[in-house]
């Protein structure tokens, strides 16, 4: 008689047989059901493009599915977003104290390295940690002494350095159409327009700027207006 | 043999094959079984209502199901009143704290940050958290130097800001009701007759001063007399 | 295959599917087996009137199950009376605190709520809490400045403001009887009487000073003597 | 599918969905094979006997069944003996640090209050309480300000002022011969040969100074010498 | 369907429904497997004698099975060695530090109390406590104030005081023995040889000084050289 | 009823009846999954060389799965390389703690054993140590008074002194290659040649720049540039 | 329905109703797959020797088998190595700790004590104990004020002071031609070749100084050098 998988999740942190780890299987399942973010780096900087899920005319601004981490860092999220607000407020509070400590920023992936040390730990009854895995996966784009840079985690507290990627329900199609498109030399622009075209692909309904949120980092953070977006829009 | 999901909400804070958490699931439940709130935000501020049910005449004023949080901030809750009130409790602490170190009021979505905070660290064993979800939803109404807010809190620590929300056991009637009847450019005082006959539909007894409970933030928190309740019923 | 709801309340403090906390409502069923207890509001003061169970004649004095909290305050009880010796006593220590702090007598509703938060805590692992919820239902009479008042509350840590209740095994009746012989106008002597008719209906056995307690509030709190029950008892 | 009451006695206290708290049930059915105890109480003090099994010629002294407290109080005990002494330990440090502080003995029932309070704490994992109920009843003889006075306490930790109680296996028989043979005006000397004849019918032995333990508090602790014990025996 | 008694162990500390311990019941059994011990108290002295198993000629002086707790006191142990030494250590450490603080010995029933009182707090997760029952009995052996005297504990932490008594896998038919052959006014010298002649019944080999111990308590602790215990057998 | 090996690996550390360790093996399992890493060692120093998974053109550096511990060590790793970073950041607190207190670098056995120590404390609730096995095997690479020196290790904390190792998905064909093609005598650049030789034959396409890493000790840390890499390829 | 063993080793320091303890039981499985080791006394000193299984040419000096613990105390382990470390990293600190503070060197035999005290307390929560039993068994080789000694330890943490020992897959064998071929006049040279002789009848390869390692304390540990084993091995 041998156990199905279902067995093995209740011990928030144990192998399978087979080596694996459920728990962390399951919560990448949450992201797949999270709505789509992508994220293109350029030379000249990085652009985060999300789908914001419109429930009601009543909920207009939705949840921020785009914050900023610190001057040179943001990050775009897909899955439980109580979640990932637990982990992008520790990574400021640990760039507010390396800029404290040391007088300049913290690298992008200092940074990332920090925010998937508090993921990795998850069932082990830190103070921070949480008793399950977190929810979430980032894109999380800066621009530090090595120019700009784009990172993926998924709830493993593993990190990719990466060119371009999308997360969430719609990843599998935008990652695809991303292959496609991206090349090393693409202007900031011309990586909006693309983040804001494969995001039309994925989306059933009519782009608009109250129903995505554009950021760029380049170098420093900044979230694109209704203006900036409704320009974005009219070009594609 | 794959187990059905009820094998999976015995960890309280632990995900299922499809990435669910039925804890918070189930805390949403409870929260279907509570009588209805309707929150309405205008130019000139925001109105919340409550029904209060009236089991017995010898019970008169019931339980206080809508509570000051601080004089520019009140709510409207739905579902476990006994841990609604330590969510009040908690902000009310929180925001008088920060008028102690800062001199100045707690911004309305820092105070709705700080309760989801809590709320969202069920079952991690901290000091003040629960070893379940909180089985309640607000609706958190309040002025700040945006001008006036309101925002939806469920179990799982998530918030909406919104413009017009119902919670409760008759939502989904109100909510559509609201819809329909919601602009922008609504008066104090028509929110407050539209809130009161959106009630009236989903209540099953005639609306008295007995039985329901109206309070504004505009700018201050007040929660109406009876006479101004009996005003408000007059206009139906 | 679906899981019978007693598969649910082995986490003390946990949600059944449809949001329920069951290890709350079978303490509410340790209360249905209690001893009966009635207490009313009258605008001279509040009348508490209890049931004293006597299982032989060699245990006289059998178990207290009316306790003064403070001068002003006072309980009556129905459930697990170890329990609520452990409430009471909770309570008594915290309107201690509030005299020696604040120079002046901890209001009514204040120390019900200082209570209620003891007993809504259960299985959290707090020092003075609970491993499961206290088995016993509270009728807390009182007098402050804003007059007599009666509060009722149940194992779940909620609390009711009312003008007349009834808890334990006879509940259901009682509560029937006083809703038709309660007005807002008694006397207090009028509220004694009505008390101790409402308790002799449902006790299997003649009223005698021996298997009753009476105390008021009225304003600070008394336990009436042997004697005094009497002259109570020759009204009927 | 209904599952049974043994599913529920698990977690050392939570309760069934009758509102039982199995663990105390059975640790109730300990006390049941105990052997008997007796206590009666008279204007003059209170007597104390048990019946002491012995096992074997080679244990003349056996287990002691009755300890002395305090001057004033002494307890006869069925059940498990080493749990009682956990708390007549207890017991003794609560009335030496009532001496110590306040010049005065503790009062009977304070000190009954104490014990109970340690045995309520069951399962709470305080560093005095047992993981599981005390497996022990006790007689608390004593006598203070107000007179003699006599307490039952069980494993619940509730605790009754009583005239006469019998405890243990033979408690049943005990108990009725009590009802019939006692009344407030029996001598202590009458109290003890009651106390003694009653054993006697519940033991399958010949009564003798090696088989039964008897003391006294009036108003000072005494345990009878066996030629006492000889005495008592004589007058049957 | 009644669950098996097997269902109930598995909290280490927990009543089953009859209102039994069965982790204690089961470390009865650990003791049922010891090798057999005998203790004999006579005016001048205790008499402590064990069987030592030889497994194998290379290992020669075996396990200790006689200990000297101080020098009034000493005992022979049946069961878990391991277990036992914890407990001796901690005898000693209580004995050493009674010296100290009051000048003089302890006696031996305060020294065989504090040993059981570590013994029953199995389970309850103190600096010193075992997560399970000890699994070992003690004959403890000793002379104080009150002359020579000897005591039997078990893994309840429950204490006999006694005249003689055998633990271990031999104990039924030694105690049988005892019963016959004990008398109150034997010599020290009579204890021995009687000790060692029930020992020889129940071992399966010729009795050599190599497999058996003997020591005595009159008034000091002495265990006795190989030449003694050869005279001890050459009287037999 | 013999239950089934699956049945023992949810206590996290605890022995099956064949004295197994089921959560140690199936953490090996996890490493199985793993990319194939390989070291050797000669007398001027050691090389390591792994496969980098490039699972996507937009993912161009992949995860670093070679790091540097301390000047005179460095590690390639096979498994969860979220579990590696913990490990190899311990390592490196503790060698500069290390050159701290004594002035001089460690060595480089005492950091794989302080490295080890961490593995074997898995689910032992120490503040560093995991929940589970660490799912992940090392290759750690140094110098230092004693010579170049490489060390295996594997997820129960035991550690192995090689001369060449392979780890991770092809370690089985990978270790049959190096043991007829390694020998004490080989240069450095000789073994660079193995190593990337053995595992193209591992790797299912091209070898590149991109998808293998390549370090070396000799006597100090080196990770090869992209053009060293292509170096050591065009030598194949 | 009577549950089989395999239902009680899931508590890990729990007895079964036989008053067996499995997980030690398992352990103990643990020990007899690990290599053979074999200690003769003799009165010039101690000598060890085990057996080192090479499960590859590329692993030259495999895992260290035989330790020094101090400079006259050294040992030999079977089962699981990483314990085994741990184990003597514990009785060095005790040696160093007991020669600073008694300015003497601790006794064999306490040393093993100590050893032992860490290996009975598994599963109690400590912070040096493990959550399960030790899964290696020790041969303890010193000299002392009392001369050479040799101590045997078990996972159970019961030690026997023996003159012959082999622990170990091979031990039943090696036991039984220890038991032939020892007498306590043996020299130390003598010593050396029995156990040599008896190793190489239980490994299923050729002896030569890469598979086994022979160690003395006479009166210091001193560890034999790839010559010195020759030597030995030319004896044979």
């Amino acid at each position: 008689m041998f156990l199905t998988r279902t067995e093995y999740d209740r011990g928030v942190n144990t192998f399978s047989p087979e080596g694996r780890l459920f728990q962390v299987e399951y919560a990448i399942e949450a992201i797949k059901l999270g709505s789509t973010a992508i994220g293109l780096k350029t030379k000249e900087g990085v652009v985060l493009a999300v789908e914001k899920r419109i429930t009601s005319p009543l909920l207009p601004s939705s949840v921020e599915k785009i914050m900023e981490i610190d001057d040179h860092i943001g990050c775009a999220m897909s899955g439980l977003i109580a979640d990932a607000r637990t982990l992008v407020e520790h990574a400021r509070v640990e760039t507010q104290n390396h800029r404290f400590s040391y007088g300049e920023p913290m690298t992008v992936e200092s940074t990332t390295q920090a925010l998937c040390d508090l993921a990795l730990r998850f069932g082990e009854g830190d103070e921070e940690s949480m008793s399950r895995p977190f929810g979430v996966s980032l894109l999380i784009a800066g621009h530090d002494e090595n120019g700009p840079s784009l990172y993926y985690t998924d709830p493993s507290g593993t990190f990719w350095q990466c060119n371009a990627k999308a997360i969430g329900s719609g990843s599998e199609g935008a990652d695809s159409s991303l292959q496609e498109q991206y090349n090393k030399d693409l202007t900031l622009k011309e990586a909006e327009t693309i983040a804001l075209s494969i995001l039309k692909q994925v989306m059933e309904e009519k782009v608009t700027p109250n129903n995505v949120d554009i950021a760029k980092v380049a170098p420093t953070y900044h979230l694109y207006s209704p203006s900036e977006v409704e320009q974005v829009i009219s070009r594609l």
